[in-house]
C-alpha cells in the first residue's frame, strides 16, 4: 500500500453515526479528521433519516452504507446504542468489508465493541470506555490500558474525549507530526481539566462506585452480548 | 438569585448554533452541560432547518429563538460564521434578553465576538480564540490570556476545544465539583494529547505563521467588524 501523500492524494475518511451514540465519540475525531488537507468526511448511517444522540443532539447522515465509497480511515464511535448494533449483519458486514481494504480503522470508547463483533479485533491490542475495558477478550482482542492505541492498521481510543487524543495520533501517523500539530494549533488543544478525575483510577471512590452503579443495567447487558458474540466468533476467554 | 440546587431545581440550558459555527465548539459542552442531572438542553436557531458546520457537519436545531424558554445557562459558540452575525440585530437582540435573566452566559471560542457585538462584554473579563484574542478590547472587555475565565456570572473559554474545558467548569459552579468530576469521568477526560503545541506559545514559529497566514482573510475581516462595532457601541480603544 503506497504510503499516503498530502499533497498528490486524497485521502476518503467515512464516520458511522447510529441512534443512541456518544455524540462526541465522533464529533471529536470529525473535527480533527475533517481538518486533513485533501480529506473528504462522509457522514454514514443505513439511511439519510436525522440520527438522535443519546442525550437529544440530532445529525444528520450525509451518505448511506450501500453509497459509500471504498474509506482509506473507518472511524466507528460509540455509546450505548452501539449494543442494539451488535448482530446487525447490515452493520458488520459493512465494517468488515471497509475494514479490508481501509488504510486504519479507527474505533472510539465502545466502537471498538462494534469492531470486534465484526470480528476484526482477533489478536489485535485494543482499547475502548473503561467501563467496558474488560470485554475486549470476548472478541479475541489484546486489552491495552492506555488512552490510545495503534496495532498496525487498527487504532483505538479509550472512553469519548479520547477520541480527540486518537484522531490526532491518526493525523500524525497519516500526514505528519507537524499536520498534527497545526490541526492541534486550530483547536487550541492544550486541554486544563479543571478536576483531578477522568479515569477510574484517578477518581475517588465513591464516584466510581455511582459510576458503575448508574451504568450497571448497561455493562450487564454488554456482557451478556459479549459472551454470545465469543461464542459464535469460536473464541475462548479463560474464566477470571 | 437563590443558589441552583440540583436535587430540587430543573436547570435549563440553551446552545446556540449557526451556519459555518465550528461544531466542536457546541459539541464540546453540549457533550458535558447535557449530562447534568435535571437539565434540559435547547438547540437553537431562528427556524428548525438544518445547520451546517464549517467542515460540513450537519445539526439539526431543536427550538427556534422566538420560542426559547428563559434560559439559565446561555452557551454561545464561534467559528467562522459568527462574523455573518455581528450585525444580526435578531441574534444580538436574544443574546441581550436571555442574558439578562441567565445564571450563566458561556461563550466558546469567537462566541465571545458575538457576545461582545451584544454590547454584553463591557468590563468583562473574557478570552476568546487566541487568533481573535487581539479584538476583545473593542468590545470593551478585559483581555485574560487563560483557557478558561470566569467572571462574576460570565464564563468565556478559548479556541474551540477550551470549550470542554470551560464546560466542565461551569458544571463545578452549578453542581460542585462531585458533579464536575462524575462527569469527567463519563467522559474519561483525562486527556492526552499526542505532540507537543495547541497554542502560539507552545507552536514551533513556521506552524504558528502557516496558521495565522491561513486565517488572515477572516482575521482582517474581524478586525474590520471589531472597529465599527466600537463605534455603535462607543468604546475607545486605545491605539497599540
Amino acid at each position: 500500500m503506497a504510503k499516503w501523500d498530502v499533497e498528490h492524494n486524497h485521502l476518503t475518511i467515512g464516520g458511522l453515526i447510529f441512534p443512541n451514540l456518544d455524540q462526541m465519540d465522533f464529533t471529536g475525531p470529525f473535527e480533527v479528521l475533517s481538518l486533513i488537507p485533501g480529506s473528504q468526511f462522509h457522514i454514514l448511517w443505513k439511511d439519510l433519516a436525522p440520527v438522535r444522540d443519546r442525550r437529544g443532539l440530532v445529525l444528520l447522515p450525509g451518505t448511506t452504507l450501500r453509497d459509500a465509497p471504498a474509506l482509506d480511515v473507518l472511524l466507528v464511535p460509540g455509546g450505548q446504542g452501539q449494543e442494539a448494533l451488535m448482530d446487525d449483519e447490515e452493520i458488520l458486514e459493512f465494517l468488515r468489508t471497509q475494514a479490508r481494504q481501509a488504510r486504519y480503522v479507527f474505533s472510539v470508547c465502545t466502537g471498538a465493541l462494534l469492531c470486534g463483533a465484526a470480528g476484526l479485533l482477533r489478536g489485535v491490542r485494543s482499547t475502548t470506555h473503561w467501563n467496558s475495558f474488560h470485554l475486549l477478550p470476548y472478541f479475541g482482542a489484546i486489552p491495552v490500558d492506555e488512552r490510545v492505541v495503534v496495532d498496525g492498521r487498527h487504532v483505538s481510543a479509550a472512553g469519548v474525549s479520547s477520541g480527540i487524543d486518537g484522531a490526532l495520533r491518526l493525523v500524525e501517523l497519516l500526514g505528519g507530526a507537524r499536520m498534527a500539530q497545526a490541526i492541534q494549533l486550530h483547536l487550541q488543544y492544550a486541554p486544563e481539566p479543571p478536576c483531578k478525575g477522568g479515569t477510574p483510577a484517578t477518581s475517588s471512590p465513591d464516584i466510581l462506585e455511582d459510576a458503575r452503579a448508574a451504568g450497571r443495567g448497561l455493562a450487564d447487558q454488554r456482557l451478556v452480548t459479549a459472551k454470545r458474540i465469543a461464542e459464535k466468533l469460536g473464541i475462548t476467554v479463560p474464566a477470571r
